[in-house]
């Protein structure tokens, strides 16, 4: 009796893992979900959390649709831009998609396929500045909507963007079941979650070491 | 330079995968982690999201020491109690490791291997009365300590817990850089992630479907 939501996850190696999991533990659960784990060819996609390793069951040739597109992201996420046909997947799917979204550094890759120019977006805090390449703009906020494009901010930002997306899709009851049902009422033990909130002296360490994960600007 | 820190986690068919990818990804950036994902037989495990396939590089009888275990949960995780060498497992690395943990309904494997008569522990809160069975002390709390065996509450609760061992194993330097570097800052878009919270139009319903996965009581 549910209309079927087609939900996409692109997996590639190097990924984290958690920006993957988090939206798909809220998504799959979406009355009507059928969700499609896709990587450049299909099989196991290595992470980047201690090489924690997923299968992707279809190849990026054998999906060219989907109603929400999710793009995790990487330390390396940039590599992507080296991939033209994952970029060119990308901008397939978004043509026809109703949300196309992104975790972390996802949000990289979304502007590598040129898909952000002049759209409001975040992204992991150390990063977020780099999104202007992109011609994207940078907003430091956990979820960024522009259009049917919504960018989640670093890693576990990825369960909030979810359940704010399964109230579009499936309306306000599924989304509060969703949440009730992964009892996500959280309790961070310590005040350190974010930029603004962080310790500078936590903050400039991290940032160098992640930095150093990317090419030069 | 590191101490070696050897967290082993259990994949079983049909577990929930964010219960032991939230953990996973604090986890495995402690300094000096070693982590090792374990199952019945090594090879794909097939979670309850949707049929999200992780890999397991170790079968049990390969790994009978761990400093960390972490035990996640599953709307089926009682089946592991008609598994009588993995509760075995269990004890054997219980007996030597630092810290004994589970997640969400992972807590009832813990009781089923006889690891929580007269301790007081969390689970999922559709039930966390059946701790009971087991002699366990049902605690409604998102995380609970009693002595080396830590609790969380259900799926997402496991990020939070990781973040306090990691401080218990770490230092809170490096559990404050691990909060940043995921970016954990939660934003949930609805006050529905816990029983106290949720409104009972949402509990209700929810709790019976949970319910109905278990066996009759």
């Amino acid at each position: 009796m549910n209309t079927e939501i087609r939900i996409v996850f692109l997996f590639y190696d190097h990924m984290t893992a958690l920006d993957a999991i988090g939206p798909h533990e809220v998504l799959c659960r979406l009355p009507g979900a059928v969700v499609q784990r896709v990587a450049k060819s299909r099989g196991p996609v290595k992470s980047d959390s201690s090489g924690l390793t997923l299968i992707a069951e279809y190849a990026l040739s054998e999906i060219s649709k989907a109603d929400v597109l999710v793009i995790p992201g990487a330390g390396t996420a940039t590599d992507l831009k080296d991939s033209p046909e994952t970029l060119e997947w990308i901008r397939i799917l978004h043509t026809q998609s109703l949300w196309t979204t992104s975790v972390c550094t996802g949000s990289l890759i979304l502007g590598a396929a040129g898909l952000l120019s002049g759209v409001a977006a975040t992204s992991h805090w150390a990063v977020l500045a780099r999104l202007s390449h992109y011609q994207a703009i940078p907003t430091a906020q956990r979820v960024v909507e522009s259009g049917k494009i919504i960018t989640a901010a670093g890693v576990s930002a990825g369960i909030d963007m979810a359940l704010l997306l399964a109230a579009k899709l499936s309306g306000q009851t599924v989304a509060e079941t969703l949440q009730l049902g992964i009892e996500y009422d959280p309790e961070p033990p310590f005040n350190s979650g974010s930029l603004a909130k962080a310790n500078p002296s936590i903050v400039a360490p991290l940032r160098a070491r992640l930095l150093s994960c990317f090419e030069p600007e």
